[in-house]
């Protein structure tokens, strides 16, 4: 790795497993991106006990303190630009920002979604792949602009949904992917190798590094 | 394998790759299914040809041939009872057919689209899913409802989308899962494990029976 490493807020509201996963690849000092700043609009989101756990500076931003949407995302952006973040990671956040914050960080938002984009945005996909009798279901790796859930995607896995399978045991699957896949995709960006072109990001010297597939039989 | 096996339509418009994976299975006398009659809606069409090389039978219905849908429905209808076929395999056949002929065969039509159902339905889906920015694409073998493209899954099979693909190497990546997974998914069919409960279709005794994931890293 050439370069300081890029630093990351990284957004929760809830226990936070891809927030560990982001830490957990950020230990290895070659990891080209480090967690600055862990930020919860839950005060007591078990996330943020991770990032403590972590050494990772923490803050709690409760839009219920904040009269509109416009004020708690600046509120957001100027945590994040406090703590000299480059990139910000959704990881479980549950609020959606406006176009203005979005705007002010192009390119630089990444979001982790439990299904294969485009099929299933929004809320409940483990559940609505299942009730759609899809065989196959996985989580993607975007970047955020002001549409839900659609913006270029820079990285999928897929994994199979099994005959007896839950909502519990398919999103306890699909988990699994999110957390080789979130860190790979974060590396990628921080390292400057992702171009985007129109809505599709493409990723300089990986052939087909936005794909993890398993298991393999 | 115990009983007789079933006597099956393919119903074609073209090239008929997909028939042909179906032929070379069921040359396998241990294979469930048979191919008793191929039906073209295009006379010149060249899957007619892998047929008669076979040795199966054909026949040419043309959609212009009859003033309406329902006529030309019920020609095939007739060709198929015919031919004493018991079900129904569209291999790149272009023609949507009336929902009066689909629930004269309930579950018993498949068709392979080359998408990950839900996503994509439709025509050009291999571009479309390029650009999407999609990093996995996919097939599907589903049974045939009188809704297009949205009847019960029986079969996924994943792929790579690589970032210098274009519509036609894409379309040959997942063409060849095709011809691994419509072979397997009308195998359930004929074997008669396949249950349907809602929009979802279980194959009995075989966990995860329905998902090709490759290549395999």
């Amino acid at each position: 790795m050439t370069g300081a490493r890029k630093r990351v807020g990284v957004l929760i509201s809830g226990r936070g497993s891809n927030l560990q996963a982001l830490l957990d690849a950020s230990v290895d000092p070659q990891f080209p991106a480090e967690i600055a700043l862990v930020i919860s609009n839950r005060a007591g989101a078990y996330g943020l006990e991770r990032a403590r756990a972590a050494g990772v500076a923490t803050t709690t931003i409760s839009h219920k303190d904040y009269p509109d949407r416009d004020s708690f995302d600046g509120a957001i952006d100027a945590a994040l630009r406090g703590a000299g973040c480059e990139i910000v990671c959704l990881a479980g956040f549950m609020r959606i920002f406006t176009p203005g914050f979005v705007n002010r960080w192009p390119n630089r938002i990444l979001n982790i979604h439990p299904s294969l984009l485009p099929s299933f945005t929004g809320l409940h996909v483990q559940r609505r792949a299942i009730e759609a009798g899809a065989t196959i279901a996985g989580c993607t790796v975007h970047i955020v602009t002001p549409d839900l859930d659609s913006g270029p995607i820079l990285a999928q896995a897929a994994v199979p949904v099994l005959p007896d399978d839950t909502e519990d045991s398919l999103s306890a699957r699909i988990l699994e992917q999110e957390h080789r896949l979130y860190p790979a995709a974060l590396a990628w960006l921080a390292e400057g190798r992702v171009r985007i072109d129109g809505n599709r990001a493409l990723v300089n010297g990986a052939s087909a590094s936005g794909v993890l597939l398993s298991p393999c039989p």
